[in-house]
């Protein structure tokens, strides 16, 4: 990591590593270069149309199997002018001989200009760029995000609805499993669309998910929508700079109940698909949903596009490709032009439009970071979690980001790979030795003295490490963090 | 499929979709690249000599190994100047994920400007070229065709000979199971070539090639021509306009028995050797000729070229590479130059110099076409035909051919994908719900009433499903067709 | 191989092909491109400074996993402005068909301009040469050599001390087995590099390695440095012209004791560690050093940089990345200026600097070659040697170089193909029909009678062949070769 000192770059491992005015940029470009497009060709098709990639490498990484992700993103270096080297068999890479994806991107980062990654580890991206002197790009990693992916489809909505605020949009199938599907909500919370999830049973959104919705994103739970829980926005909570500083948001729009009723009412702009992540999941899946002619019959889907970020393996009938709704091989076709604005913006191809650079890629987090080796207290608890993969333990790090947003509740920590949450733990003081099972302790850490603590799975870790039980740790700094102590 | 309207392009997926004219175009605009090089490079090699196709992309599609198809399409693409992304291995790509063939050319069409599809089931390249807006190559399917290797193939044959006309072609090995042969002999027989078939026991040519072989290209078979059949061009049947315009078809050959008698004291010109297709048998293969220094003694090879489309597994003695008649490797070189051609025609980069485009990449058929859901009546009878993998089932139907040229014998249906024939079935009328085993009744068939016919495999299915006999259905019918009605 | 005739090319398969003044040519011109660099890029990363190979294709032939190989040698023809076609999976290339290296060597030079080659078997880059008109360069073959891999360790040495000679190299770990080990020990003796063996237990270096560095470099062994045996060079003995031109080899250093004893005390210029190669070794490895913080505590290692080719497994500790004598991802780096130099001067596209050029692409050898069919006598005795290989039965043969160096000891035999060497073996005279098993008596055999000879394993090999004893047959030939006859 010592050969990152100093290197500003930018890395996009989740859609929040974008904010909402770089993602009009993003789509910007991408339209010029659909609009550079002879008349012969179709309107979602695009040709070698500039030559400013010329002197760059892409690096293409995929530890999991793709089609479209990986050949939209060679198309689209290629139709910049660029060169791409790939890796896309780890049976024949050296991860075949047991190396660690640190190592091989420390090591690739040497062959090429910026890389993409997909991984079947949730966090694998965020490790890859903590090793990158050079933009590391999220192809996917395990069932935590898949940005590039939800950027091809907002510019598909955009091209359909001119804007997104206000939009209906369902969400169909493995919202649970689905990388895509997360990146996808979050994006669509922060750009003022409505989210009707429907989910196949067991396969509801992550919680962690659900509750950064709410909290960071500010949306509302509608129960009263049909048998759907329906999420909205609501300005009553403060919002988080850096995510919302695009215009669309700071048109908020009103939450009266009058407002809610017409929301309940309005119909479906779109009905988002996912298939069965199986790779994702240990047991088959019994029952899911299936959206065929039929479905779409209802009239509130009546003037709904429906979208798939693709391959589909049965959730979505062949009987829809006829249907004008069908937007999905359009939905692909924007992988080429909406890459190659990304990729391009990356390397600092264009004047005047650019992407901010930051010291080790990502803009500073708000949040206070937990930093601590592996071997020592709490771990992610999420068993996919890059912080789980072997031969990657010298590389990694206990490290979380604690949640302190909502005072009325205990805090929680975000793993600093795969972003999952943990909300029961043990807090530890190394100073007084004294530990808490109260996770509202979390609010008295600072960056100044989380040096200072410790967390441990469960009290019993606590003790073997030397800690003992403090009555009153959390209330004083519960008190602390309110500026009471 | 409604994405295809209007969209006029140009499909190889046999070699009988290139009329000789067009074949000649190929063959010349190779010669000029080839005319290209520099003195001291050997006279097969090429470097690069052009740019012209530096704004384009040629997608390789690969769902079964190839090192030469592959990597000669990508050299020919590179040396035209363009760029090539690469799916090479099924288990890496979104068909591990289930993804069907359909989906992933419709998909892949938005990142390449034409590409190259390799897959084990017979018919999937004309599958694929059902979904793709952008020219679909074939680079073999199953065991149906391989067409541009055959491309190669001629153009060895004519660098070695100046013409095609009247050479004698002995075929030998796996003629079976081979799609290089069978696209070979269709060419070989098109051009006025004599074929003498050598099959190992048990894999002599498909009962359907001979059929067309005969049928559509006027050959004949001599008995006389020692143990070994040899099949002769005869002028006395009409020949299909489109496949037969070219010059060299037109000076049609004496049928004499005096010149029977010269060809068949007439020299191989060639020994066309093939491997056994290991993957296409289930059985493993017990004898099978072997080529060797030996053999090649016998007086009649003494001025046969030896080709074969390679790899090699044993049937062709490595004691022949040193021997002057050996062509294989110079026939495996020329790939880069023919496909050269083939691509730079088929992107439409050569003033003057065309393939003809057509709505939906093929030339229409003059044969009727029956075209009934998959869940309808009769299927393909070859269970290797893209029509019977699983994941395919959304987007393919029954669809076949109506083959009625011999008026003389009983019709038989042609696979609209594989090609493959079917010649026992039964013929039902949906209007007045009677069937018909004798199939003379195809004849009475057209595209006007085509609609009004179902077929099945046998007489119980077409009972379960509410028809019954007619005596004189298939008389009646036949009359009709003779203009007795 | 007839095609090769009159064929004149370079190819790279040992190190010990490359004269010491042609690595320093290699490294000017490696130099000459990361000047070029911009100085916001870190002094080791490269950008596309030329387009001087923009006319020509790199082929990756890989038989093996590979990353940086195969990537930095893509990422080096691409920044040249070339084109890369790729083969980097045996199970989705024509290899899985069964088709032969000999056979997919002669293809495949017909659609690029170099090739490089990996492969599980050693010596199978050889044999890849004797099939190729295009230069082929060595990326690994079985635990033979890896020669590109060398010229990056070497590149890295030199940056980091000026020059090679008298370095004092620590080699650890697998010795054996790692073919980089083989290349790179030549190198440091023939550059006047100190070599101090630390391998891991029965993993010492291949005896054929270290006869070879005593005999043919003039390496000596010196027991009393610590529990190591160390090499020097010394000058008492006569050095082959061509592989030490160079001018760092002329300046030989003095041998006498005192110079000994202060190299004995010398610190450690370098440790150079290799992961255990469990591809190599049939069992697993129990022990196995680990280089790590505590180890390079010691002070002799207070000045070493730390090389490893990688990917490491274990044996180099993570701790070790922050130290600033890591140089391993440095050493990765020089990877693609290294090998875009080594390409361009293969490519001939270097005016003035270049390197030789010969018939057949290695420099004629002055070694006696003993050369007969495979089926006839003696076999190499390594079994992973690329003539074991069944599918390259018919285009390899029993060809051995004898190695008479040592006029005190008895001679040797080198393979050809993999450069291991065996010590016992009968010899037998097809004239006089005699044989004995005294390997003095390869001193008598020159290029002018060895094909009187036949080696066999063993007697009773020899004797089924129709040879008998004859007593004093060896004394005869070695008083031959001592100009006494």
């Amino acid at each position: 990591m010592s050969k990152k000192t100093g290197i500003s770059t930018r890395h996009l491992n989740s859609i929040n590593n974008l904010s909402n005015r770089e993602i009009e940029t993003i789509f910007e470009i991408a339209q010029s270069y659909l609009d550079k497009l002879p008349d012969k060709l179709r309107s979602y098709r695009i040709g070698r149309s500039t030559d400013i990639a010329s002197d760059f490498i892409l690096a293409s990484l995929f530890y999991e199997p793709s089609t479209r992700t990986r050949l939209s993103f060679e198309s689209a270096m290629l139709r910049l002018g660029g060169d791409v080297i790939t890796s896309a068999d780890p049976a024949t890479s050296s991860a075949a001989k047991g190396e660690s994806l640190a190592d091989a991107v420390r090591v690739i980062a040497n062959y090429a200009d910026l890389m993409v990654i997909r991984h079947p580890r949730d966090g694998a991206a965020r490790l890859a760029a903590e090793y990158s002197p050079i933009p590391v790009i999220n192809g996917g990693d395990g069932s935590h995000e898949h940005p590039t992916q939800t950027l091809c489809d907002l510019f598909t909505l955009k091209k359909k609805n001119k804007e997104l605020r206000n939009l209906k949009i369902a969400i169909s199938g493995d919202l649970r499993g689905s990388r895509t599907i997360h990146s996808f909500v979050y994006a669509l919370a922060r750009f003022g669309a409505r989210i009707v999830p429907m989910p196949a049973p067991g396969m509801e959104l992550p919680h962690h998910v659900y509750r950064r919705l709410r909290e960071e994103f500010s949306c509302k739970f509608d129960s009263a929508d049909g048998s759907i829980g329906a999420l909205y926005h609501t300005p009553v909570e403060p919002h988080q700079p850096a995510l919302f500083s695009g215009p669309d948001f700071e048109l908020s729009f009103e939450s009266s109940s009058s407002a809610m009723e017409k929301a309940r009412k309005q119909k479906i702009s779109a009905v988002y698909v996912t298939r069965f992540q199986k790779e994702r999941w240990l047991q088959k899946q019994q029952e899911y949903p299936r959206i065929d002619a039929k479905f779409l019959k209802d009239p509130k889907y009546s003037r709904a596009s429906v979208l798939h970020p693709l391959p589909r393996v049965g959730e979505l009938d062949a009987s829809v490709d006829s249907d004008s709704r069908a937007a999905y091989f359009e939905q692909a076709a924007y992988g080429v032009p909406v890459r190659m604005a990304l990729i391009s913006l990356l390397l600092g191809l264009h004047e005047g439009e650019t992407l901010a650079s930051f010291e080790g890629g990502f803009e500073k987090s708000s949040l206070v970071l937990y930093d601590q080796p592996l071997t020592t207290g709490l771990r992610c608890a999420n068993p996919n979690c890059i912080v789980h993969e072997e031969k990657e333990a010298p590389y990694v790090r206990n490290k979380f980001h604690l949640l302190t947003h909502d005072k009325a509740a205990a805090g929680r920590l975000r793993c600093f790979y795969c972003e999952s949450e943990m909300d029961a733990f043990v807090i530890a003081n190394r100073k007084n030795k004294w530990y808490t099972t109260d996770t509202f302790a979390l609010a008295g850490i600072t960056n100044q003295n989380v040096r200072d603590f410790l967390f441990f799975a469960d009290e019993s870790d606590a003790i073997g490490s030397g800690f003992h039980t403090r009555k009153n740790f959390a209330a004083k700094h519960s008190r602390m963090a309110a500026g009471q102590s």
